[in-house]
């Protein structure tokens, strides 16, 4: 019996890059965080001490910011290609890189003023191990909530179950999602177009879906973002319940016919599920 | 000499409510989080556990709740008003409240659908004390960047100073403001407008004010809200300077014309100031 | 009538500043975050963007880490009170600084290895006029809960008071309190042996009052602290109440004779209130 | 080509318990954040809404508070375990649980009076499936420092690179580590005290280690862990790189002989590595 190292990889975390095209008086701006994780022969280093394996992750910054500079930044995907690529072909220890990209929305004020949406945060995280990438796309952040169409009765009763079945409630989420390209390219109409596309199908779902459980809906936005965009092999979701209670005014003497809730904020219910297609091409180490 | 009680004050902080105008198919939400503080005769229940006087804070939220059923929540203000109004005339023992509230705001997605958007939250804190009420309008968490526009230059120099001087540097920041209404009571066109409006001239004068510090942005945002709504009679701006440093690419041989920027979290510059009319009338207990 | 500045501040937020002591093989480690303010003349560079006055944020933070060089941090009041002065006398334009200091804790595990300690942060608030210093010394995040000793009833009750009274409730909160010195100079033992006194005083309240409300407690509190400590002019404490609800198992069939709790987030009491000397000297700037 | 339901799972997250133990005036409190997954044949409820399977998260939530009345909760490892093997036994529908539980530890002030130690949270993840169960145990939120022993140089350099070598830099890290016992069974003195002896085993590595990168360090604090704890099979690190930079005070005419150091916040290097015994049984479903 030996104690010996298993899995493992590194990388610099959260570098907050914006990036300003000033090329003509209107500029665009790109606001991003960007995390780096790098694996390979990285044996010595662990063992021994012996760096000569190691890019520095202060060097994986610094290629975060030239990179934007030589290349720019128009679409987040192709920049975390650009990026993961290069790690590995440069690299003779690295067998395989990920870069994951978060985009924060802007709106425009002026040429060059701009206001923050905080509507929901854009990811992107790409793969690549030598041969072959990967490129996973999504959101986190999107808050959504439905005052009616939403129903949950039926369910599994206990010893433990006291919840009222309900044929009208409050449904709302905080959206996690990732859907995975099956092809490290994007469909004719370029990564925007289809990352706006699959966020307005979900929305669209949300909106459109008479609920009668999270799971339901969930299931609901996967396929219609499936639906809508056959560059899209797969596409997962966690969803926390995000419960809003009914006040019950009874001790008031008045009555509450789904007007005023209690946004609670823990516990709360989590649903987490993935939509596929059944012919989806493996996930290689897109995940 | 004796060790005595000196101010004092306690309430409810952070009722998180949703309110569901169901009228008519068109659901109309409100999404608040309510904090009520209450002061007045409370010496017995500090010094003795005498609780006589102590209106609960939990009998506190639920009248935040049941305020929500009985009168609606159409303005946050008004709401507010009359929050604080009651705790003053129902309680012997309490002689002032104030009633904050944030409204976080959504967008329509549909009749009964929404998504909630992360642009800024809108603010009200309203105080009285028996005889006279003070309202207080705001927000918090606007985030705005110029990419262009912004010097900083001429400034005070001393040993530690090593800043280099610029005429051209990113300038970010998140607004936190609170402007006081003269009176507990609206302009002709309602607490909405009176809000919307002055949000407007704000971000109006951070995009067309060419800065020669966040100081000066600051005056000027202030005096545009004054100048356009004669309702109000000061405000109050917390601006941090969220810096963002331009990176050093010459290590790589690259030239960076403000164009790949580092965006760091801390230290930030905080700058902070009153923008008022000469003659506004005294601001009592509004703050 | 015109629209004109009010009053003003600016500074340097939230420095964060790790000291070693290397003086032996024992080191001795400082980690603080720092935050300056400053006001005085700066009417121009918000009026006319002349930044003659201005002593940049960036030479602000540029002094803490070299004053922390030159000075060392033997005790945060100390090095406050040397910045807070520094900043006075040496810019014409500078009539009051403020200097606030937070202090985290670590415990050590061998000469030069620490684990930090999540206890609480201390912190010290040092403000100078010219002439005059005062020091507020404190701590925030200090959680503490008594699982018995705790009453609450005979409060007074409206049409929305619905709490149950009790005799036997758990009392929780996370102590934020500040202490004024009656001078900006420490008793006899120095700075640190006031600080830990004081929270010791704190503590040993808290676990001795049999409590008829969180008032009662605070009251408590601070008087522990005056009566110990006779360098203290006054103390403000703000405690929530974190609540912890007994959970009604009646529908299990069960029985819960206050052993199971439902720890809350929000809403949450908020008690807070000072305690003085009614011969305390005038707080002056210190607040 | 079918869009499929493909792998999902729900439950109830953060369930907030605080449990005492009033068996004699000295009381015993666990204070537990406890989290429930739940997985099965629910392809019903996503895509009819046919809720006949399903479990609610707010029974979950029920039993979670029941259970610690029914059994207590003496150590976190046996009540989850008590948890997921109940909810598998009990729903047919349900054919994995996996329960997770962190714990705050709490400093004693007295018989029934406590202070909350912020040291760092246990935790223990339980899985079963019907005939096996899974215990992986671990912690997260212990921040570390070590001021001397700490090199780094000998480092593959590319265009990029501009990190100057030390051998004399801070080492910080918030360790985030979790370690699969080998059996669903506690060592013979128990989970507590295998908890307490990994923690000290990683304590002790991390002063004693001369480290040459943070690799280095987090093997060398997962083979101490493993040498010490026969019952643990393998063990996984996640360890930020806490950066804290020498400030460079040439500009002010100053030495800083690793004296005065900026604590960074973003970006952080971020080490991820596991440690095993190379005959490990297999880790199964404990991840």
């Amino acid at each position: 019996m030996a104690i010996v190292l298993g899995p493992n990889q590194y990388g610099k975390a959260e570098v907050r890059l914006l990036h300003v095209s000033r090329d003509d008086a209107t500029h665009v701006i790109r606001d991003l965080n960007v995390s780096v994780t790098l694996s390979g022969d990285l044996t010595a280093t662990h063992l021994s001490g012996d760096n000569s394996g190691v890019l520095t992750t202060d060097a994986q910054k610094n290629t975060v910011f030239a990179f934007a500079k030589e290349h720019g930044v128009a679409e987040i995907e192709d920049f975390a290609l650009l990026l993961a690529r290069h790690f590995v072909e440069s690299q003779a220890a690295i067998g395989f890189a990920r870069v994951t990209v978060e985009q924060y929305p802007w709106e425009r004020l002026g040429g060059h003023s701009f206001s923050r949406s905080g509507r929901e945060v854009r990811t992107a995280t790409v793969s690549h191990d030598g041969s072959d990438s990967w490129v996973v796309c999504g959101l986190h952040d999107l808050t959504l909530l439905n005052s009616a169409g939403s129903e949950f009765w039926g369910f599994a009763r206990d010893r433990y179950t006291t919840l009222a079945e309900t044929t009208d409630r409050i449904l709302a989420t905080s959206v996690n999602a990732q859907w995975r390209h099956a092809r490290p390219a994007p469909a004719g109409d370029g990564w925007e177009k289809s990352y706006s596309a699959a966020r307005e199908a979900m929305l669209e779902a949300f909106a459109r879906t008479h609920s009668y459980s999270l799971q339901q809906t969930l299931f609901a936005m996967g396929k219609a973002v499936l639906d809508d965009r056959p560059e899209l092999a797969e596409i997962r979701l966690s969803l926390p319940n995000k419960h809003h209670f009914e006040v019950d005014m009874s001790p008031f003497g008045l009555e509450n016919h789904g007007e005023v809730f209690f946004a609670a904020d823990r516990p709360y219910g989590l649903i987490e599920g993935t939509v596929t297609r059944d012919d989806a091409p493996p996930p290689g180490k897109a995940w």
